[in-house]
C-alpha cells in the first residue's frame, strides 16, 4: 500500500514517518509540506539526515492520488477542511488527523474551534476514528480522534457501556506534554516559561469536551456533560489523564479490573494494569499503547481511573496507523507492536 | 528572638535557613542534624560556602534551650514525637515540620502512618498551625500542617464555610514537584525514572487525606469524605492542586472570585486571582503565597479551584515562619514579603 | 538612593527588581518598558502580584531624571545605544546591561552584533562593570558585562595576571541555561525543541569573544586569541563555564587554589572551592555568586577551571547591583547577601 | 541466531531488548537477572507488558549455553569478568557491556577502576569492538567500548589517523545524561540534586580516559595524553562531546568536512554534518548514530569537533548489536536502522 502525508513536517507528521517506517505493507511514497516547500527535510529535522530520499513537496491533490493508494492530513485544525476536498471529491481515502471532522453537530465546531466548520455532509462522510470502537461498515474517510479524547473516551468506554456510572460525576483531570502544542511559537511552548512550571489552560473551553461528549453519548445517551480539565506539564510527549466518577453501585477493586481487562480483552493497545498497579507516563511513550489503571474508593463511593498515552502516538500518528490497518485489512498491530522507548 | 533549627539538612531545614537570613527580628543560633553531626554545613550543601558560619551540631536539647528561645524540629515523621518530648516537658516553644502532631484523633496517626503515634495528652498541646486560622488562644506548641494539606484547606475554605458545597463531590487532584518526597533515596526520586514522567502514588491512602478532613470538618462537621489524589510532576518544588466540586446553588465566576476575595482580604500570604485568570505554578516558587484560581462549570454545577504553592514555602519553612511571626507577635509579613523567583 | 528600571518585564529587568526589594538604600522609583506601555506588570508578570504597586511607564528621560538618582537600561543590545544618549547628555548616571557600550574599538561593535555601534566618545565614556576589576577613577556610566564573559575572566584573571597561562593555549567550552536568551519566541527556545536537548550555537561568532579578549589584554596584551564555544543547556538559569588551559610550569592542586584563594580574598562574591572540590551549578542560583573550582592535570600540565555562576545574577542583574553599590559607596554586599535558591 | 541477555533489568539490557525485537534474524531466547530472579520482568519494568513472555531466570551459563548461540553480558563492570568465564571456557560467543576487558595493558584495569582486573589471556581473547575499526580475524569475545570512548574516538579517527593532530594538544568536554549512571541510587542520581543542574565527576579521574588513548594509540603511538573532563547534564540519554584541537597546519571548513566524509563514507551510522552545521544531542536519542560537526578557528589553528550519540544506543546496545552483526555476517545495519525519536 502507498501512502502520502501532508504536514510532515509538524510533529505529528514526522511520528507518521518513524512508524511507518517499520510497517511491513505500508510504503511512504510522497510528503508534503505548505510552508517548507522545496527544502530539504533533512535540513528541517536533522534527525532524519540520510534516512529519507523523499523530496519534500508542496501540496497538488491530483500528484498524490496518481502516486498513492491514501493521504494522511496531518494538518492543522482549520487547514485540513479545505485540503481534504478534492480528494473526498474523487472518492480517496483520508485519515485527517486534525479536529475539522470530528464534530458531528451542525455549529458545534463554530462554537469551539471559532471558525465556520466543514459542510454537514462532508462532516457525515467520515469515519470517527476511534480504533477500538470503529463504526461498521468502514468509510474510507477517518477522522483521527484528539489526543485527550482518545484517553478519556477509553478511559471511561467500559464503565459507561454496563451502565455503572453516576452520569452526572464524571470529572476529568488531564495533563499534557507539551508537543501537544505543536511547534508553533507562543509564551505557553517558550522554554523558560513551560520547564519547572504547569499551567491549566482552556478552562471549560478546551475544543475537546465536545468531542468526548458526543462519544460518550453514543454509549450513554442520557449523559449530557462531563467536567474536563486541562493542563501542560513539564514533558516533551504524553497525556496523563485521571479520571473520577461516582458509581451508581459499590464495586470492588478486582471486579473493577475484572470488567476493564474483559472489555478489552481484544484489543492488544490497551493494557489493563493489576489490581493495585497503576500506570507512570513514561511506559507508554514512543508506542501505540493506552495503558489503564483502576481503583475504587469506597468512602466516596467514587472510582479513579489511571490513563497514558503518547500524544503523538495512540494520540495522534500510531492511532491513525492503527486505522488503517484496520482500514486496510491489515493486522492492528502491524508497524506498531515495538516496544516503548524506556528510560 | 532565637532560634535553633533541628534537622537542617534537610530541604525545609536548609529552607528555614535561606527564609532566616532576611529576619528582621530572628537570629538562628544554632543548627542541628542527627545524621551529619560535625560535618560541616557547607560540606553537605555548598550553596551556603561563606554564608552560615554556625557549626553543625548534634542535638541536645538542654543545650538548644539554653541557647534558644524556640526550636524547629525540621525532622521526618516519626521521628518528632520522641525529638520533641523534653522540649514540651521543660514548656519551651517548638514548631514542628512533621506529621507527628496533626491528628487528633487517637488511632489516626497510627492507620495512615503506620506506627504508633504520640499520646493523646501531648497531641492536645499542638496547635494545628495553619496560619490563615490559628486557634485562639495560641499555643507555645505548633504543628505546621502538611504541604498538600495546607493547599486543599485554603482552597476550599470560603465555599466551605459559607455552606455552598455539596459535602459529598470533593475531588482533589493534587501534583506535587519532586522535593516533596525529601532526600532519601529511592527508585521514585531517581532522575531517571522521573524525569519527563508522571506517577500517581498512595491512592487514596496519602496520610494527608486525615490532617484534610480533620481541618475540614472543623469548618463543616457533616463532612465524612473527600477523593484525594497525589501525583508527582517532574519539576523540584511546587504544588499544583485542582479541586472540583459541586455547588448547592449556581453561583456566577464573578460572585465566586469576590467570595474569596472577601474571605482572604485580611490573608497577606492568599492571592486570589481576577475572574478568568488561573495561576501557573512557577509564579509562588520561592515564596509563601497560596495563589487561587477560580472558574464556575454551569453545565456541571461545579467549580474548579487552582490552587499553587511551593511546598518548601507555603507548604513547609515558610508557614512555620508566619506560625512563628503569629506566635512572636510579628508582623505575619517578617522575612516573607520577598518576591518569588522567576523564570 | 532612588533608581528606575527601563526594560523591567526582561528576564533580567524583573531579576533587578526582585535584588532591590531587598536593598537597604536602594527604591525603585520608576519602572519602564517599550512594549507594554500601560499595562498593568502584574498581568504580564503575575508572580508580581500585590507586590508592586508602581505603575508601568513609557520610556520618557526627562520624567526619570526628575525622579531618579540612576537608572537601569535593562534593554537588548541594539536599543541601549539609542536610550542612554540623553542620559550621558544630561550627565545622568547610567547602569547599561546590554552589550551596546561594551567594546571599545572602533568596528569591533559591527564586526561582532552585525550593526553599527556608539560612537567612540559614548564608548570611552563607559565604564566596563566587571566589579571585581572596575577601573579608578569610577565612572558613572557603567557597561555591565556579559554573562558569558563575566564567568570567563572572572575564571582566567588570576592566572594570567600572574603570568602563569601558555596564552596560544585556553580553550573555554560555556554551558548557559535558556533564560540567556531572553523571552524572544524562537525556536531555540521552544519547549520541545530544548528540553531533553543540547545544541552548540554561534560556532566561533559568539559576540562576547572580542568582550573577553578585551579583558584579558587588560591583563596580558600579549594574548590575542582564544577559543570559545557557547553552547544551551535544558535549565532555566545558569552558566557552566569549563576552561582549559596549558601552564607555563607545572603547579600542584594546592598552589593553585591558594593562587586564587588568595587572588580574590577581598571579593566577597568569588567563592573558590577547596582542593577536590568543584562546584555544581544549582549552587549559585538566585545570587551573585561565582563559585570556581581548580585542578591541574601533570600529564597534560594543563589546568581545568570549572565557573558557575547565575546568568541573571552575577551574570546581569547582580553584578548590576553590584555596580551600583560601588558607584554609590555602598558596601558591595548590599542586597546581595541572601542565600542561593536550593534545592 | 539465537541469543541471550544477561543483565536485562538495566538500562543497557532493557535497550539491547528493545532493539532486539526490530531485528530481522536474531531472536533473544532468554534474558537473566542477578537480583530480580523469579521477579516477573513486567513487575520490574511496566513498559514491557504482554510484549515479553519469557521468563526472568537466573545466570545459569550451561542452560544459556544449551539455549543460545551468542550471550550478552549488560552487567556492570567488576561482574563481567567473572561472569564471562565459562563461557570463553566453552568457547562460547559473548559480547560484554562493561569495562572489564576493554584494557590491555596488565594493571591499567585496576589503576583506573580499583579493583583487580581480568587476566591478561582472557583480556587478549577479546576483540576491542569499536564497530567501525573493528580488528581482523573477529573474535567471537567482543567488548563493546564505553559510552565516552565511542563517541571520543570516533571524533578524533579522522585527523589523528591523517597526521593532522598536534598530538598535545587534545581538549576533550563531554557531556551526558544520566542513565549513564545506571539505576543505582545515589545523591548523584537524586531527581532534586540533578534536575536544573550540571556537575563534573571524576575529574581527571574517568576509567574510560585509558581506554580512549589505548585506542587512539592505536592509531598514532606517539599520543600520550589527553584532557578529558565528564560532565552531567539533566537529560535522561545522550553524550554530548566538544572536542577540541590544534592542527599541524591550517585547514579550511569544507576540507575538514569532506577528510570527515570520506573517512566514514562507508559508515552507515556515522553521519558527517554538513559545513556550519551542528549536532543537537536530540536527533540520535533511541538510534546507533552518531553524528560530528566539525568547524575550524584559524586564529588558534583549533578544530572544534561537536558529536552526539546516544549513550544507550551506539554507547552500549546499539554498537553491542552492530558487532552482533559483523559477528554473525549480518548487514551491519540490521535492526538498527529506525528513525531517531524526535521529539
Amino acid at each position: 500500500m502507498k501512502v502520502s502525508i501532508v504536514g510532515v513536517t509538524g510533529y505529528s507528521g514526522l511520528e507518521l514517518l518513524r512508524y511507518l517506517r517499520q510497517h511491513p505493507f505500508v510504503e511512504v511514497v510522497s510528503i508534503h509540506s505548505h510552508s517548507m516547500n522545496k527544502k530539504s527535510l533533512e535540513d528541517v529535522t536533522p534527525h532524519l539526515k540520510q534516512l529519507i530520499s523523499l523530496p519534500l513537496e508542496k501540496i497538488d491533490p491530483d500528484e498524490i492520488m496518481k502516486k498513492s493508494d491514501l493521504v494522511f492530513l496531518a494538518t492543522p485544525s482549520g487547514i485540513s477542511k479545505e485540503l481534504a476536498l478534492p480528494f473526498i471529491e474523487a472518492d480517496f481515502p483520508v485519515i485527517d488527523l486534525s479536529g475539522d471532522f470530528r464534530l458531528k453537530e451542525v455549529g458545534e465546531y463554530e462554537n469551539w474551534y471559532g471558525t465556520t466548520g466543514a459542510s454537514i455532509d462532508i462532516l457525515q462522510k467520515f469515519d470517527y476514528g476511534l480504533a477500538e470502537y470503529r463504526d461498521k461498515p468502514l468509510s474510507k474517510w477517518i477522522a483521527n480522534p484528539g489526543c485527550y479524547a482518545t484517553a478519556a473516551e477509553l478511559s471511561l468506554a467500559p464503565l459507561l457501556k454496563s451502565d455503572k456510572l453516576a452520569l452526572d460525576s464524571i470529572v476529568i483531570d488531564a495533563k499534557s506534554g507539551i508537543s501537544g502544542a505543536g511547534k508553533g511559537l507562543s509564551q505557553m511552548t517558550h522554554y523558560t516559561e513551560t520547564h519547572d512550571n504547569m499551567t491549566l489552560y482552556k478552562m471549560n473551553s478546551h475544543q475537546h469536551i465536545p468531542e468526548i461528549i458526543q462519544q460518550l453519548k453514543k454509549w450513554e445517551p442520557r449523559l449530557s456533560a462531563i467536567q474536563f480539565s486541562t493542563s501542560l506539564i513539564p514533558v516533551t510527549r504524553g497525556i496523563f489523564l485521571t479520571a473520577y466518577a461516582k458509581l451508581k453501585e459499590p464495586i470492588s477493586d478486582e471486579k473493577l479490573v475484572q470488567l476493564y481487562q474483559a472489555h478489552f480483552e481484544k484489543s492488544p493497545f490497551i493494557r489493563v494494569q493489576e489490581v493495585g498497579h497503576y500506570p507512570v507516563l513514561k511506559q507508554v511513550i514512543g508506542s501505540n499503547y493506552c495503558d489503564i489503571g483502576l481503583a475504587y474508593n469506597p468512602k466516596m463511593n467514587m472510582i479513579t481511573i489511571v490513563t497514558v498515552i503518547d500524544n503523538l502516538g495512540k494520540g495522534a500518528a500510531g492511532q491513525a496507523i492503527q486505522n488503517l490497518n484496520i482500514f486496510a485489512g491489515f493486522d492492528e498491530r502491524c508497524g506498531l507492536d515495538h516496544i516503548p522507548i524506556y528510560p
